[in-house]
């Protein structure tokens, strides 16, 4: 079955378009908890109304082998407690194409994630070890959410979007990143991609993005078609020993907001 | 002491431009070798006459874990062989401001790398927490060696050597990534840089750049400002128990090629 089949299949089953970011910052991690014993708690309490989780890598690379673990048995974890949960391999990889291989093995077959979220800047010919899984999702950086995007991408956002939409998704397994910052130009990466292309959306919660406005302009005409991703504010939402409740409780918030809008613009 | 002005006083000292890279695939090792003991082969045989390492992560990130453990050896090994020598640690990383101080202390306090390749898709406010780092340096991807490098790169390289030169490099310690196989490119990258910046050029030997090219084009008035990176056409230049001389025979065949060309053109 193809990731976006996948994809569409859990968000009607969990009725939800929520992936949690599995951002574990080590520094910030509630007393007696390391990354591993933390995700699960997290996981535990949110894996029934969740699309996805969003782990990224940098948070495990900081520790260098050790975090590598760590984020392995998460992922076997997420695995175990739910086959049909989606994770999405938050690591912003993009070499040429012979070396792009070992980043597919570390993805793929290391920590049999489901998608990984790509740079565009060497284009469609280096990044086909990943566009070549059609069993796996490859979401191509478009918008993403941070305040200085805009310097080289307010002039390339809009073609990445058409190179991915008409030449690199011959697959059908692409999506796109566009930030929940920047909700125009939500609306013009879907005028440009039609709805059948998904979008991983970062930037709801801490980093203040607009989910009104991000579901206007992005919700497809059936109403999916979009991954809203939140981390931080999810995760690290209570620093205490009620944290994976209090993430389960921002969760359902959130999912409750878009189900909303979704059932009102129906 | 600046990452610049490491890189020019070991170049002097071993009168080398080259940098080897350590694409160590775990599936091209010459019998009983793993990634570890092979570079610390190739490490004995060459340090003496390189500028540099160059390892790049996807080959490490392939065996998860244990890959990350070997690539934390074959640093500290390369650090204990020689404190002079300098670690490009190969990773092309770029995430938003957050993220990327995961990414930081992967490369400067786990791995004690000197220097870490990067995506300028996000732009230089993403990238500060790498900018920041004065002692280290920040060698950002303008134009890949990749023969569809053009598909973006080709509207944008300049741009993206302007912007670095004239607005990232306020502590001096930016580079670019500017492929051998685009030796035009180089001309006008160095044009628009000057002579103070120096490039790291990849795709000489197993990509078929164009050695002659890339150091008339390339080479700043002084004779230096090229890091000429061989990966694969080195250190898998015999599969048999020699392979360590044959990396060094390369390699100086290489290094001699280079130092011909500066002392003719003098």
């Amino acid at each position: 079955m193809t990731f976006t089949k996948r994809l569409q299949e859990r968000a009607v089953k969990v009725n939800s378009l929520v992936s949690v970011g599995l951002d574990s910052d080590a520094s910030r991690l509630p007393e007696s908890h390391d990354q591993l014993s933390f995700n699960k708690a997290i996981i535990d309490a949110t894996y029934d109304i969740v699309l996805a989780y969003k782990p990224n890598t940098a948070f495990y690379e900081a520790a260098g082998a050790e975090g590598i673990a760590a984020l392995k048995a998460t992922c076997d974890y997420i695995h175990e407690k739910d086959p049909e949960l989606l994770i999405l391999l938050d690591a912003k990889r993009g070499d040429i194409g012979n070396t792009n291989n070992g980043y597919v093995s570390f993805a793929y077959d290391y920590l049999e994630a489901d998608a990984i979220t790509l740079h565009p800047y060497l284009g469609q010919e280096a990044l086909a070890p990943f566009l070549e899984r059609t069993d796996k999702g490859s979401i191509v950086l478009c918008r993403t959410s941070n305040s200085g995007s805009g310097e080289f991408q307010d002039d390339l956002f809009e073609r990445v979007a058409g190179a991915v939409a008409s030449e690199w998704n011959t697959n059908n397994n692409c999506l796109l990143v566009v930030g929940a910052t920047y909700p125009e130009e939500i609306a013009k990466v879907r005028e440009t991609v039609g709805d059948s292309m998904w979008l991983l959306v970062p930037g709801i919660g801490a980093q203040g993005g607009d989910l009104e406005a991000t579901l206007t302009n992005g919700l497809t005409e059936a109403g999916d078609g979009l991954i809203i991703n939140s981390s931080r504010d999810i995760i690290f939402s209570s620093s205490d020993s009620d944290f994976a409740e209090k993430a389960r409780e921002k969760t359902k918030v959130l999912n409750e907001a878009i189900n909303t809008h979704r059932r009102t613009t129906a």
